[in-house]
């Protein structure tokens, strides 16, 4: 098997935050696949075929990848943010785990920027102590897991981002984590809604969470949420390094 | 005030994990300021002036930062990794806070990649889904803090990643930590120690808790803790989407 596979972090959507060992692997590719709008940002050039596919297809693409790798080409798996962040790179090792003949298969998972930092970093520095990520959808877990782990991160004093806060098929469950974040966080807490951070359609808003609504956030955003020492300083939240 | 100031992240130590954002930003700058081993990644050259200092002053690299970019100059601080997570973003909002007559500065966060999610990428998928980030150094906070922190992540079934896991002058917290990891998530969850991660004396090792000891850590070490269905594929750690 000479063939290859790596699993790329494109970033937010900023070309300038694409590491260098990123564009290597997509100059040296033969095969980049994946969600439509993520191929659409590399580039067509001889030799390369571009593999688009629709959302929620991430074991097809997984799949895709492992037997053009394991046929001998030189195979990128485009992810936006950092594959390892609610990303391919789990869906591509759940593939594998079906394919004991491709263990051997040369395999790297090639970091990004991932879409709750670089929110974190244009907003300040939210994040700047403990905290945690969650995925707010409930298609492959149990809403209930969800509201667990919104409790006990809150109890924790976490600093949190969310990652898929809200789409059109489940309006009514982030409405019900902004509940949750207030009986536990009470009305002040700082909250920021990051929609298409690094684009230029990037618009960064924090309020407190009586403020909030659910509206505030779609399927662009990225919601970060404070910890009880999160505070605004200028035009920028922090959180101390001390809480 | 035409000085500008960014606190710039330097990935966690592979040159070509730095962002082009990060290297446009040194290559404008009049003034780089960091503890030494960053400094030092950054060749000198004309018209640059290099600042390096010791471990724990980050207050005072802080000031002098916003202090230089207030005369006039262009002031990048550097940070291993990503400047938001356990590094130089908020130590210089604590000390914006104490400026108010600087808060019209031109203040700018470039996150990089950050160590947990190096290590992640390298080990494979480990924090693929729920996680969180825990400093379990307790220069800044009550270890008290630390072990509830730990108790409730593993109730939440949190995938998690820890930085400053051990230090020679706290030996035995680790083992502390350890300790409760083993009462709250059973002896047979995957525990992976990265150390010296993306650099040429990279090491990285996966055991389960049971096999875990304190000495498997040090100071260069990221510290990563699977969740419930975290397991192994091949000779890689993964987290499944659906946990």
């Amino acid at each position: 098997m000479t063939g290859t596979l790596a699993v790329a972090g494109l970033g937010p959507g900023d070309e300038d935050m694409v590491t260098p060992e990123v564009r290597a692997a997509l100059a040296a590719a033969t095969d980049v696949i994946g969600y439509f709008p993520y191929v659409a940002r590399v580039a067509p050039r001889e030799g390369l075929t571009l593999h688009g596919s629709d959302n929620r297809v991430e074991i097809d693409r997984a799949d895709l990848s492992l037997t053009l790798a394991a046929e001998g080409a030189k195979v990128v798996i485009v992810s936006s943010g950092d594959p390892g962040v609610f990303a391919m790179a789990s869906a591509l090792f759940e593939a594998l785990e079906k394919r004991p003949d491709l263990h051997g298969l040369d395999i790297k998972i090639l970091p990004g920027i991932t879409a709750m930092l670089a929110a974190a970093a244009h907003a300040g520095a939210p994040l700047g102590h403990d905290f945690c990520a969650i995925n707010l959808s409930d298609n492959l877990k149990p809403w209930e897991l969800v509201e667990h782990r919104l409790r006990l991160a809150a109890q924790a004093d976490f600093a949190m981002g969310f990652y898929n806060p809200r789409s059109a098929s489940r309006p009514h469950q982030f409405a019900r984590a902004l509940e949750i974040l207030r009986e536990e966080c009470g009305p002040d807490r700082l909250i920021t809604f990051a929609r298409a951070v690094t684009t230029p359609e990037e618009r960064i808003t924090t309020v407190t969470l009586a403020e909030a609504t659910p509206e505030m956030a779609d399927m662009r955003t990225v919601v970060l949420v404070g910890n009880s020492a999160t505070r605004r300083v200028g035009a920028w939240v922090y959180t101390p390094r001390s809480a």
